[in-house]
């Protein structure tokens, strides 16, 4: 596994059960899953030597990002690797401009889009499809970064001379969606082609961040559920991903919209751990080693899941404590980072019956341990 | 953690989730710990200077295993290090007639038991409480080893005569318990007197070797459960256990009698990874870092463990897909260890509601992994 974040650590995790080696190509010693231990080699995940070295020897190379450079991933292609998801499946999650492209041609609902080289063109595009509109980098954003919503050409115009294009990188207009709320629909796929459904979550977004998740989505009926899950089958299959699939959608009275992809874990299905079957991570190096994929099934009502945000006290030995003796049904988990201000360090789970309690009890540990609260 | 099986692994874990650095002492690179990687130090259990070496900047030490020497035990405490369980409590389940005696002083109930140097000895005490006997070696018995029953003097004689006795060790007899079924009472304690029971289990043990739990234990009273409960807090409490402590049972028309003790994970409780709110991995690492525990509660009106051994095919890739691809709701453990017959290898578990339906499953994923069956 290319990148060594939490996803590769939680990956650890899953790799261990199945009796499964996996090695893991971080940064440097303070990443998530370097802490963690295990097979980890160093290197830039855009160093071509690095990757190369690293990838010698194992079955099957992934990711826990989407940044790795498409020539390097052409070159270990070409070196007879299996690499999963495939670069051109990869491509649409590590481009926009190509993900729209390719869900507007499989005929998938999405937002009304377009390309633009200047304010003026998006002008022209805002004026057809309303104010305000998203504007986005191609390339390179996550969590918030590289995503504004702007009410004017000069906003517009503003944000294109703050943030000068690097080469390759285009300027992503799209309709500004008046979602009711955020879904995530999760699928894992197979090379072989099995795949299979998880339960669809609602999510809530902070400041770009996903803060809340909540397995599966309440008062989703099973048509508008099921309808969701379609979109997430027929996006793998379209753009042939290997592994987890996850399809960010914004709810809508007219029917779910494709916000964002990711071809990997992601924070959206953390959930999993303890509410499904199978866990996201586990059911990811099913689908890479071309394994038989197990149960997305929920294992209770509801299940919540809040992330943990690094705060001002770099110490949150007291906190962890205090969530743990508060609370003995609460699952903690942290990712072993540096506590920095807004930085994603771990989250909490909870399962229950009960949502408004589940959904308590899950805020308060993490605003606890972000620091919010401080009894 | 001293010793690197499969214990410390699924230790690793749970150390991953709750971001605690956990160091793993393993005898050499193939151990299931040190194939599951992180920070692993090589050395014996029973060279001082290993021990030492690896103690140096933990927190706390603690065990997979109850082989480390009294001696080093000692020298580890001098030091300042905190060790957990301490060695006086470990001593109990270093050697069974230190065991015996402690379990007696504190009226808990047990079977008959002796001290015998002779099958003269012996032949007294069965004469007294009824043939066959079971005779055991005091320390370093594991997985049915070191445990006979003897049903005539000459039986006795024989094994006395076929395992001279190492320095140290003495003979114990038992009366051989009729027992209806055994179960496992296992709880968690800390420091600070802390503690949580788990759900009772009903355990099968074939040839020696824990091969089946159900969690918890079918058709028992509540009554019941709570007494045998309360004989692992007492024993828990008169030891001064701090970690995991498992109590074997032999259940009885007349009530439960403690037949041995762990203190450390324990096969018994392997369930608790998918069954129960808090794993008894995770429960174990709390209690020694003196950290609040977890609930213990079920997650599932049942869940089933059964034990994957070692078969007589190295390769088992197929039996693997076999299993995952039979039944997706089937949780699979491998410990990444050499195969060997009747080696203990992995472990599967399932859980649900219709108990002859779970035996069914997990009986069948690990009799075809083991390659008893092979359709």
């Amino acid at each position: 596994m290319i990148g060594g974040g939490q996803l590769a650590r939680m990956t650890q995790e899953a790799a261990l059960a199945l009796g499964v080696g996996l090695r893991v190509l971080a940064a440097g010693p303070s990443d998530s899953a370097a802490r963690g231990g295990g097979d980890i080699w160093w290197g830039a995940h855009d160093d071509p030597d690095a990757v190369a070295a690293f990838a010698q020897g194992c079955a099957v190379v992934t990711f826990d990002h989407e940044h790795v450079p498409a020539p390097i991933l052409a070159a270990l292609v070409d070196s007879g690797m299996a690499v999963r998801p495939n670069p051109a499946a990869l491509a649409h999650a590590q481009d926009k401009v190509h993900m729209r492209t390719a869900i507007s041609a499989a005929d998938v609902p999405g937002p009304a889009w377009g390309v633009v080289g200047s304010a003026g063109e998006l002008s022209t595009f805002a004026d057809a499809h309303g104010w305000p509109v998203v504007l986005k980098v191609s390339r390179g954003g996550y969590d918030g970064r590289g995503v504004w919503v702007v009410d004017s050409p000069d906003a517009a115009a503003a944000v294109m001379k703050d943030n000068p294009r690097a080469p390759g990188i285009e300027w992503l207009v799209e309709e500004y969606v008046p979602f009711t709320r955020e879904l995530a629909a999760q699928v894992v796929r197979s090379p072989s082609g099995q795949a299979a459904a998880y339960p669809v979550v609602r999510t809530v977004q902070t400041d770009g961040i996903c803060t809340e998740v909540v397995a599966p989505c309440p008062s989703l009926s099973d048509e508008h559920a099921m309808a969701a899950q379609q979109v997430a089958l027929r996006v793998a299959e379209a753009l042939d991903v290997v592994g987890m699939l996850t399809v960010e959608l914004f709810d809508t009275p007219g029917g779910v919209l494709v916000n964002e992809l990711a071809m990997r874990p992601h924070n959206s299905g953390h959930w999993s751990i303890e509410g499904a079957v199978t866990s996201q991570f586990e059911n990811h190096l099913r689908a890479v080693l071309d394994l038989p994929l197990g149960s997305p099934a929920a294992r209770a009502p509801f299940t919540v899941m809040v992330n943990v945000l690094g705060g001002r006290h770099p110490d949150m030995y007291r906190a962890y404590r205090h969530v743990m003796a508060r609370d003995p049904g609460l699952k903690v988990h942290m990712y072993g980072k540096d506590v920095r201000p807004g930085r994603k360090i771990g989250h909490v789970t909870v399962c229950g019956a009960d949502l408004d309690a589940l959904l308590a009890r899950a805020h308060h540990a993490a605003d606890y341990l972000t620091g919010v609260i401080d009894e």
